[in-house]
């Protein structure tokens, strides 16, 4: 029996890092690179390191050009979706036509997207809303940092589906002994954690960049914040159709912890803590090929607040601060410390 | 009418950290030191420094040496108790015939202590019973650390006691703009929460300390460490008669967070996470005055959850590791990760 032919879409730094637990775990695994993806798959044809992870890619993989997508999906036994939340629902629309029906899609794209009505939804039912007769979804969440998946360093991923035995199977199919994979029935509630904690790791960002500026600790504001962080992001889970016990877990709590303490959300926090104007950071990074999640997020995650009536003032404030309010501290102060 | 006075026991780092919200709020403040802060007593009568905390006292605080228990208790209309967990008991016993009865004790002193049959309790039953007529007792919790309070950035702290009137009023008495303080009527919970965070800490610890080693994050698993801390906490906190609500707030999640980001528990997992032995690490940081508490609070909870039938993975590994089991990743990859 040939082994499982895994195809992952995207060879930014979560696809060409699931590839190691992919081909580690027996699999046979193809790497397919968007059109915004080619210098990636250069430097990987080369036998050099992944640009943004650090790590080269797992030996025996295969890697495919924007051009060749119907033939990276071909007879994949499960596909995995690593593109940005700006251009997942555009790739699903050019995969369609190629995707067998029934063919797993394992959603690493973390954010909320509109649906045609305009309302804020999680990704899983807008990317199974381009692809009528294909999926199941499954959601993946949990604290995974990319460049530590490929080097294969011990991680805990969440993978979320509303079909328990598809979601065990994708397990199977990626775990290894560093890799590990908790299921979960939640698939709305791991969605709505994984792209909340990107907001919110903005907002604890603020607290490391006061320190970095001044020499002098924030630690205590940073922690404060991470406490109102899980708090609403316990709300809005439940307004996504969520769960609280997976914020509460490694989807929720565990993802902001890992989000807080490196990740291109804390730094763009940071650096706005440190006094950049938001937008200045936010072309900087995009100039170095850096998207920050949590921006887009931050609007969107507003918008279903407000839809579901819930007072939410942390969120406010990294908007407001995204809107140029000038005093992070301040604003966190009163957000975040008893009253 | 004249301020209230607040006598502040324990002239470490907390106790006198304690002086500056407590003298910001227009306090009389009275700061003594035990027979082992006599050196510390000087550095703050020559106006310098704390020697643990880099902040000198704030102006106008009283200074009283270990010899003046009365005279610094006399009239006192609040105690803060700032001492640490091996010497609070012995304090309390020498304070008891100078503290007016119905004078509040807000206990700062953080772990587990064991009751006169041998059970495994917190401090504030056990300081309790060494005062009959005395407090009543007030517990502090929250992610607040002493160099931050004492240079007055900002803090979120909570109180917790059986009486919320009297929780209250002691909450008046030190709150500030950077002080501020949540009240809570679930002290079984602040208290095992603050006394295990400490021990989850040095889990943390050891994830860093792999990082520092190698020079390669090790943040995912961290972060399902992290996870998993908080999910003991819980456990044990329902254990020692406390509420799990708790332990997601401030002074649980929230003092775990901070205690993972500085402090000495976290600094002692990391020497150990580098390969130090555990016995050695303790030994050099008590060279330099530096309790950790999370060690002998990592035993006693280890007995509180086996009283309770508890199996807490993650605390046994804590455990496993101070007694000298080798390969700490190995040790928490298995109890935290996924199986």
């Amino acid at each position: 029996m040939s082994p499982p032919t895994v195809t992952i879409l995207g060879a930014g730094a979560m696809g060409s890092a699931l590839a190691t637990p992919a081909a580690t775990a027996g699999n046979r695994v193809r790497l397919w690179g968007t059109w915004l993806d080619g210098d990636l798959l250069a430097e990987l044809r080369g036998g050099r390191p992944h640009p943004r992870t650090g790590v080269p890619l797992a030996p025996g993989v295969e890697l495919h050009d924007a051009g060749d997508l119907a033939v990276a999906l071909d007879g994949a036994d499960l596909v995995a979706v690593a593109i940005g939340s700006d251009g997942v629902l555009e790739v699903m629309r050019r995969a369609a036509a190629a995707l067998t029906p029934g063919t797993p899609l394992l959603l690493c794209t973390k954010g909320f997207g509109r649906r045609p009505d305009g309302a804020v939804d999680v990704f899983p039912p807008l990317v199974a809303a381009e692809l009528p007769g294909a999926g199941p979804v499954v959601a993946v969440g949990g604290p995974c940092k990319a460049n530590e998946v490929a080097a294969g360093r011990p991680t805990a991923a969440v993978f979320a589906g509303d079909d328990r035995t598809v979601v065990a199977r994708c397990a199977r199919t990626l775990t290894t002994p560093a890799y590990r994979v908790a299921c979960s029935g939640d698939l709305a509630g791991v969605e709505a954690a994984a792209a909340t904690k990107n907001v919110y790791a903005i907002a604890v960002g603020f607290c490391h960049g006061l320190t970095e500026a001044g020499g002098e600790p924030w630690h205590d504001l940073a922690a404060a914040t991470f406490t109102q962080a899980v708090a609403e992001m316990r709300r809005l889970a439940v307004a996504a159709g969520g769960r609280e016990e997976t914020v509460l877990g490694l989807a929720g709590m565990g993802d902001l912890e890992v989000t807080s303490l490196s990740g291109r959300n804390r730094v763009f926090g940071a650096r706005v803590g440190r006094g950049e104007p938001p937008a200045e950071a936010l072309a900087a990074m995009a100039a170095a090929g850096q998207t920050v999640e949590g921006v887009p997020a931050a609007r969107l995650a507003r918008d279903l607040a407000a839809r579901h009536g819930l007072d939410l003032p942390l969120l406010a404030v990294v908007n407001r601060v995204l809107d140029g309010a000038p005093d992070a501290a301040a604003e966190l102060t009163a957000a975040v410390l008893p009253s």
